[in-house]
């Protein structure tokens, strides 16, 4: 069944990847004027869900990530509107030319068909129909089974404003059958399928990336450090590991992890302390010297990503011994440096391997919108083919298209 | 046991990725250097390989790509050369503030420890490595035990030349072990290595691909069609077929199968046969009308790579559907079209997912030298990361370095 939609969104994907820039920027301003004009009928389907996570006692922090509102609709088709801004990322290239006059030139082409495999919020399903659109792609969303009547409302609004447009309603495809076994079979249909987008906890990756066959971009996971240097300005690190740890805990750029200079531990912890009351410090053996009070961190507090207003704490001899910590306990996602020497940030911002990393700055800044690529599908922690923050550019692929009069090798 | 190997790389990598571009390549020149030394020592060693194959019957053609001589190992040193003489990948990049004062660096850095699992061939062992060394990249080396003994010596060789050099030795691991469970154990490695490149044979590639839980380009395995539009220069059309189907037919880029236009088979079909005499075509029951005396082609045929003086034939009512049917039976590697009219040709290379897509001129031409990007490590069939031919700015990531003075979000 999941084959049959593959195939329609296939014969969809000839028409829309030989589509102008203008016919899929006004399929998406369509998209965008469906939800608003639909926006009860989609109320109603989301009351479905919001009524299920009440019998299903879903917490009030999960139940808020599935409520939709006049007023959060309005907002996903605003973005909608944003992405139509956005430079045309297909047909972008280089051309060159070959010894014996045969003319290469180097094309941004659509990848095909993109699985995202996701959780909770419905406005993925939005934001992920109308950047695959946008980009050429056509996309298989395969939501979670707590948004699905969301899911399914949403998708079929977007489908028939597809279908007033000059683009196929088959570009987006939905898979109605939130059980286990869909998203399996989703991971193994290789021909069908170009690329699978897990967006998702940790376990939702983790059993993406172990089982797919599909090539699969990671996104998401970020157990992000901040690491105080010796010569870090003292109120320059409070700044900055208040805003990285508190700001939003519940996002992936958020800092879960503090490393501190020997030399300004003493001095610091209880400033940070005093200055984020409503943060659990899980410290190392030498912390909890300092600060007798808090719980001590275990191996796998350093390796947790917690979300939380939770952060674990280490104490270092220097920035040899930071890094060292970091590129075992990071997921590569971002992590940040305070210091005033520029040769301590210059080894920071070498070896860390992540995909962001700073020097005195707050961690919370690698997120598409902040570095100007509009729009976002997700951030990639691996490194390959797009790594940080994914605008429409990581959404392509090349083509290499050859003009020659006869050339023979 | 491969853990280890992969450990005492990543602290090789320490040293590595924050070399300059001077010590690296003044380290290929030394593995080049030390190949000439040391040759007699490796045909000593090559040889019990050659004396391996013959008591295992391997055939003439397996046996020869075995084989090395004085004359090849000089041939490869010299390779080595011209990788130190290709642009250093690492490092480039591009530079762009954000709103409020942060300046954001995307570096391209290396992608970490690269694992290569290959066939045959003893020089993959030095082209790898040399290439990984060349990218700021770790390598771990696993080939085949036909060519074991070829492949140990030749990794020495390269280790003792690091070891004389500014690198560590460390760099380059080989797996002496061949068995099925290396291999499948390397597939498993996450955390350890970034990149896995299987070369090979079609049940190699497909065997990481179903099995490998680490990122996987797949390389290499070519069908490759010809489409002899209507409106084809009948001479070029016989140079074009002849070219990519005999002058090399044991690589990718050679082509495997030729689709004809209704309107000009009758004519073509004669001439093609007696041009290239030595290839047996396999047609379909059209192509039997005009030449009886050739085999049947079945649906197998059409979709398999002979990489031997083989080729399947069928005749086509339009560019239509000779785009339909290489989109349903090639490998994404590359596909041309013959014809004089630029709709044709814009539809075909618009339509055909390929890697490399030509009109008028012979598939053969797909290949990083000929490309001009020096050394290539493969030619990638898949779409993420990389497609088509692989030169060293594959074989990085990037990285983004954001430098503030205290900025938060």
């Amino acid at each position: 069944m999941l084959k049959n939609k593959c195939l329609k969104a296939k014969e969809a994907f000839a028409v829309l990847s030989s589509s102008t820039g203008q016919v899929r920027n006004r399929a998406i301003a369509l998209m965008a004027e469906s939800l608003e004009a639909e926006y009860e009928y989609i109320l109603t389907e989301n009351e479905k869900d919001i009524a299920d996570a009440a019998l299903k006692r879903l917490s009030d922090a999960m139940t808020d990530r599935l409520r939709l509102t006049k007023e959060r609709i309005f907002a996903i088709s605003a973005s909608l509107r944003k992405v139509c801004m956005l430079p045309d990322p297909l047909g972008k290239g280089t051309v060159f030319t070959h010894l014996n006059g045969l003319t290469i030139q180097k094309v941004q082409v659509p990848l095909g068909l993109i699985a995202i495999i996701y959780e909770s919020r419905p406005n993925v399903t939005v934001d992920a129909a109308a950047l695959c659109i946008k980009s050429g792609n056509t996309v298989i969303l395969r939501g979670g089974s707590e948004a699905i009547n969301s899911n399914i409302a949403l998708a079929r609004v977007l489908r028939n404003a597809l279908s007033a447009s000059d683009l196929p309603a088959d570009c987006i495809q939905i898979v109605e059958d939130t059980s286990r076994e869909t998203a399996t079979e989703l991971m193994k249909l290789n021909g069908y399928i170009d690329l699978l987008i897990p967006r998702g906890g940790k376990s939702l990756i983790q059993a993406v990336v172990a089982n797919s066959t599909i090539p699969v971009i990671e996104t998401g996971e970020g157990n992000c450090h901040i690491y105080v240097d010796e010569s870090a300005d003292t109120e320059m690190a409070l700044n900055i590991i208040n805003n990285a740890k508190t700001s939003r805990p519940s996002v992936c750029n958020a800092a879960e992890s503090l490393l501190l200079h020997r030399s300004v531990a003493a001095t610091l912890l209880p400033l940070i302390k005093a200055r984020m009351p409503k943060v659990e410090l899980r410290g190392c053996a030498e912390t909890l010297k300092i600060l007798p009070d808090i719980t001590a961190a275990t191996d796998e507090d350093f390796y947790t990503e917690y979300l939380d207003y939770i952060m674990s704490v280490k104490i270092v001899a220097d920035v040899k011994e930071a890094v060292t910590h970091i590129n075992e306990y990071n997921t590569k996602h971002s992590d940040a440096i305070i210091t005033k020497n520029p040769d301590a940030a210059e080894y920071f911002t070498v070896n860390v391997d992540a995909a962001a990393v700073y020097v005195n700055a707050s961690t919370r800044f690698t997120d598409g919108e902040e570095f100007g690529f509009g729009a976002e599908i997700g951030i990639s922690t691996q490194k390959l083919h797009a790594r940080g923050p994914m605008g429409l550019d990581e959404l392509t692929t090349i083509k290499y298209k050859v003009i020659g009069n006869g050339q023979i090798r």
